[in-house]
């Protein structure tokens, strides 16, 4: 029942907040099963990698709501979920895969657009789904 | 002096922040005042309705922001922003009542998209009012 | 390789915490390098002080992610990003001067939208960067 909207339009919006001591980002295998190594590699390259695989955490997590699927609890593949930073900006830029890049394409999403911080303890999140197709 | 925009883009955004522990969700007077009778069902069915309770809080006050209002102060009607679950997602959705519905429509604001997110301590909560008439 | 949007889509988006107590709002040498004299008339203006400064840095680098620009590091001039409250609504808004001002103008950008919210310790901003030439 929702009027059409144009390209550029927004489908929808998430914000998500991560302690950085409750993100397992010390486990190998947490980080295997929800991180691309792209991403992985990125995050231990940083200087404080706990903190950069918080935000992205909580990034994954913004960009699953902005898209309101139904949920897949434990299911839902974060994996296809990648965040990396802009290779001439350093901006943090989505790229869906899997069940997630269809999931937006049922739905009419071409990109969304992604923000990420954090402090010494807290990461936060916000993710925008546009229309453009 | 604004440029007019077209169906689908942006009027303004709200965020906002609280800390679960300063949400009075205990006391049902502040409840009955500023909560509908469907959102305090929500809430109390989940696995921790003060949290859900100060998410909604966070939501409300974001979405007020998101309208550019001229604040009424202590007498904004919180209850006439109501956030529900969407029934098929479980994504909260935005359903405008009474004066903040007209000003709303005043201003060509045809939906508000919404997102929350709680830590264990601290709600926050993510508005943009969208011009669609 | 972007698709074009249409006017009033979102060029980008941007979110930032900051701990008030880690914004050195007492010191007036950063004050005068980061704040316009409006800015900080207004905030020293307000009832927390170090509450104001601390959300309107959080709002400057909230704008700043969002013109997805390149990172000059400490010569980003914060100042160029002036956030003052709407004379008739009291919500905060945005000018963008200097070089703010041509970033955001040479990718289109003709409005950012911000909102800025603080707890007792921390504030938060989000910034949208929306599409208006």
């Amino acid at each position: 029942a929702d009027i059409m909207a144009g390209t550029g339009s927004t489908a929808g919006v998430g914000v998500d907040q991560e302690l950085i001591s409750a993100v397992p980002s010390h486990n190998p295998t947490f980080l295997a099963r929800n991180f691309t190594s792209s991403e992985i590699s990125y995050c231990n390259s940083q200087p404080l990698p706990p903190a950069s695989f918080a935000a992205r955490w909580a990034g994954k997590e913004a960009v699953f709501k902005s898209l309101s699927v139904i949920s897949k609890g434990a299911g839902a593949a974060m994996q296809d979920i990648e965040i990396l930073p802009n290779g001439e900006t350093g901006a943090p830029e989505v790229t869906l895969h899997g069940d997630a890049k269809k999931a937006a394409e049922s739905k009419g999403i071409g990109k969304v657009l992604i923000s990420l911080s954090h402090s010494e303890t807290v990461a936060i999140a916000f993710a925008q789904a546009q229309i453009s197709i």
